[in-house]
C-alpha cells in the first residue's frame, strides 16, 4: 500500500465535469489500495476573479483580508471535489488549510509553511477515507487565514507529502511534462521522462511555468518524488527524482525564458562595503523576490548596481531604490521595462565547459545582443531585449539538438 | 458610547458598490463613538449558485462538504466588507464563523448555536477596529464547518448581539420595516413603528420574510431590541421589542402568509397513545421543521393525522411518512402540494375574542374555502388553496382596517 498525493492545479478543476474526471482518478488510486490525498487548487480563473473584486473596492487591499477572500476559491474546489469522490462511492473528507493544520509565518499573500500538524489527516487516511485539502493555504498561530502566495497548490502538496512521508506526490496540471523548452516557442521540443531536482528547480525558478521552485526545493530537501503529468491525457508525464540516471549523456535538459521582467538600476553608488548589504536588504524586508543581480566593477570609488525583477513588482521595488538612491547617496536610479532571461539548465553544465561558449556563440550568429550573464553549477542565464526570447530559445534548442530524442 | 451589531443581507451586499454603501453606514456608526460589529450575509445570489454548482455533481451532496462549500458566499462578503471600511479610513478586521468562535452542534445545513467565544471578538472591538463577522456559520467541537441554514445570518447577528451586550441589532434589508401585510400582495399595507418579540415571531414563523424566527427568539430570551431597516433607504425602519406601547388599541399588527407547502396526511392510523410521538419523533430525527399539525376526531378506533411542510421538505418529509405507515399499520399516506397558510398576528387576540370569527367570515364571504384552523395566542392561522392566498391577505387585511394609521 503506498501513499499518495495528488495535486490538480485550476485548470483541471475548471468545471464540475473537469471536478468529476479528477475525482475518478483520485478514485482509481484508491482502488488500488492506496491511501490518497488530494490538494486542489481554485477553479479555473478563480482567483484572478476575486482579485478583480478586490480592486473593485480598493486598488491596494489590505493583504490579510485579501488571504481572507482568496482562500474561497480553494475551498469551493475542496467541498466540490470530496462531493464527486463520495458520487463515486468512495468516503471523502475536505480539509481548509487551517483545518489540516498547516502552520504559516505570518506574511499575508506570501506566506510559507512552518509546520504541518498532520493529526486529524491521517486520522481520515486509517479510516480509509480519500482526505481532499485545500492548496495555497494555511493558518497562522493566531487563527488567521494566510495563503502562501502563487503557485502555492504545488507547495502545499509536497509539503503534505513529505509530512506523510508519500511515496510520490503527482502533480497535475494542463501540460502532460516538463519539456526541453516551451512547446509553444519550440515546435520540436520534446518531453523529459526524468529529471532532477537540481535541473527542475533551475528551470521552475527560469520560468518553466509546470511547478513551483518552493514546491521542488521542499522535495528535493525531503526526497520525495514528484510526477508532473496531464490531468487531460492518460500517459506518463516527467519524473522529477533526486539523481535521473543514466544522466552523462545528457549535458543539457532544457532551455527556459521569462518574458516579464525589469532591470532596475541604482548609478553611482558609493563603493563602501556593506552598501549592497544594505540596499537588498531593504527589498527583503519588502518581499520583493530579486532575479539576477549584476554589479559592475567599480571606477572612481562608485558603482552600479542593477537587478531584476518580476514586472509585476516594478513599481513597488522602483519606490524602495528612490528611497534608498537617497539614503546611500547613489546618483539615480533608471528602469528598463522591456527585459528577458533566456536560461540553458543541465546538470552536464558542470562537466562540459563548452556549454556558456556555446550559448554565447549561437546568440551572437543570430544578432541577439546579451545585455547581462548569470550562472550556476547546472544554469546560464542571458539578460535580453524582451523582443526577442522566442527567437533566443529556438536558436539555443537547436545549437544543443535537444529535439532529438536522448 | 453604544455597541451596535450591524447586520446586512445578501441584497444589502450584492455588489462592489452595495457593500461600500453599507461600509459608509457602518463607519457613520463608528464615528458617533460607538463599537461597531458588522454581520453579512453571501453576496446576492451566490449560495444559490453554490448549490447549483454542487447539484452539478451530485443531487443530493453530502451535508458536511455543502457547509463547507457554502460558507465561502459569507467569507468573500467579510473580506470585501473589511477591505471597504479599511478603504474608508477605519480599521477593520474580518473574522469567519470559526474564527469568532461561533460553536454549534453538528448538525449540517441546520446547524444550532451553542455557544459564543467572543474573546478575539471583544479585543479587536477594543482596539478600536470595526469588527466583520460572516454570517450564517459556524463550526463544531471538532472544528468542521457548519451553517444554519436559510435566514442563519439574522441568527448570526442577534445571538453575537446578545453575546455582547449590545445596545440594538440593526437589521438592514431589502425592505424597509415590518408591514402590516407584504406590500406585495396589499396595496394600502402599512409599515409598523414598533411590534413586540412575540409579535414578530408568530409573523416570521408564518412567511414574513424580514426576520428569521430564530434570530427573534433568540433576541427575546436576551431582551436585545431588534431595528428591521432598509438598507437603501435612511429612514426609521421598524424596531422588535419586549412591549409595544401603546398597544391597546392595536389589536392585530399583520396578515402574513406562507405560500410553498404541502400538505402529507397519514390516514387510518391506530387509535392508541405514543402513534402521534412516535410519528412526530421520527420527522424530528430527520431535521424536518413542521408546520401545522391537524388531528381529527377517531372514529372506529383509526386516526387521520395530518401535517404541514415547505414544499422543498416534501420528498423527504414523504418519504419518511411513508416509512411510518408501514410501521405504524396506518392504511395510506396522502400529499397535497397545493396549500398555503394565512395568518392574524396581534397580541390584542388574546383580549378580543371577536377576530377569529371577523376572520373566518371575510373569508368566507369571498368564498375562500378554510381547510384546516390552528391558533396561538396571539395567531390565528388558516390553511387555503394555495391559488386564494393573495385574495386572501388583502380579504383580511381590509376586515381589520390595517392600511389605516394606527
Amino acid at each position: 500500500m503506498a501513499l499518495v498525493v495528488m495535486k490538480f492545479g485550476g485548470t483541471s478543476v475548471a468545471d464540475p465535469e473537469k471536478i468529476k474526471a479528477a475525482a475518478a482518478k483520485a478514485v482509481r488510486e484508491h482502488k488500488k489500495g492506496n491511501q490518497v490525498v488530494v490538494v486542489v487548487s481554485a477553479m479555473g480563473h478563480t482567483t484572478d476573479e476575486l482579485i478583480a473584486l478586490a480592486h473593485k473596492i480598493n486598488d491596494d487591499p489590505p493583504a490579510r483580508e485579501m488571504d481572507m477572500l482568496m482562500a474561497t476559491g480553494e475551498q469551493v474546489s475542496i467541498a466540490l471535489m470530496a462531493i464527486a469522490i463520495e458520487t463515486l462511492g468512495v468516503p471523502a473528507i475536505s480539509f481548509t488549510g487551517p483545518q489540516v493544520g498547516i502552520y504559516t509565518n505570518g506574511v499575508y499573500r506570501k506566506a510559507r509553511i512552518r509546520h504541518i500538524n498532520d493529526e486529524r489527516l491521517r486520522e481520515a487516511l486509517g479510516q480509509g477515507k480519500i482526505v481532499v485539502v485545500a492548496g495555497f493555504q494555511g493558518v497562522t498561530d493566531d487563527n488567521d487565514i494566510t495563503t502562501l502566495g502563487r503557485g502555492g497548490s504545488d507547495t502545499t502538496a509536497v509539503a503534505l507529502a513529505c509530512a506523510l512521508k508519500a511515496d510520490v506526490c503527482d502533480i497535475y496540471t494542463d501540460v502532460d511534462g516538463v519539456y526541453t523548452a516551451d512547446p509553444r516557442v519550440v515546435k520540436n521540443a520534446r518531453k523529459l521522462k526524468k529529471i532532477t531536482f537540481d535541473e527542475m528547480l533551475e528551470l521552475a525558478s527560469v520560468g518553466a511555468q509546470v511547478l513551483h521552485s518552493r514546491a521542488v526545493e521542499i522535495a528535493a530537501n525531503y526526497g520525495v518524488p514528484i510526477h508532473v503529468r496531464s490531468s487531460f491525457k492518460d500517459v506518463p508525464g516527467t519524473l522529477v527524482v533526486k539523481e535521473a540516471e543514466p544522466m552523462e549523456d545528457i549535458v543539457i535538459s532544457g532551455v527556459a525564458y521569462n518574458r516579464n521582467l525589469s532591470k532596475i538600476s541604482l548609478l553611482g553608488v558609493p563603493d563602501r562595503p556593506g552598501i549592497a548589504a544594505e540596499f537588498f536588504g531593504r527589498l527583503a524586508e519588502n518581499h520583493i523576490v530579486i532575479g539576477m543581480i549584476i554589479q559592475n566593477v567599480g571606477t572612481h570609488g562608485l558603482n552600479d548596481i542593477s537587478f531584476t525583477v518580476d514586472r509585476a513588482e516594478e513599481k513597488k521595488a522602483l519606490k524602495i531604490a528612490r528611497e534608498a538612491c537617497k539614503a546611500l547617496k547613489a546618483k539615480d536610479v533608471i528602469v528598463d521595462s522591456n527585459v528577458a532571461k533566456v536560461s540553458v539548465v543541465g546538470v552536464g553544465i558542470k562537466s562540459h565547459t563548452e556549454v556558456a561558449a556555446r550559448m554565447f556563440a549561437a546568440l551572437a550568429r543570430n544578432n541577439i545582443n546579451i545585455e547581462s550573464i548569470t550562472t550556476s553549477e547546472i544554469r546560464i542565464s542571458c539578460l535580453i531585449r524582451e523582443s526577442e526570447v522566442d527567437r533566443a530559445v529556438k536558436v539555443i534548442h537547436d545549437e544543443f539538438a535537444l529535439g532529438e530524442a536522448a
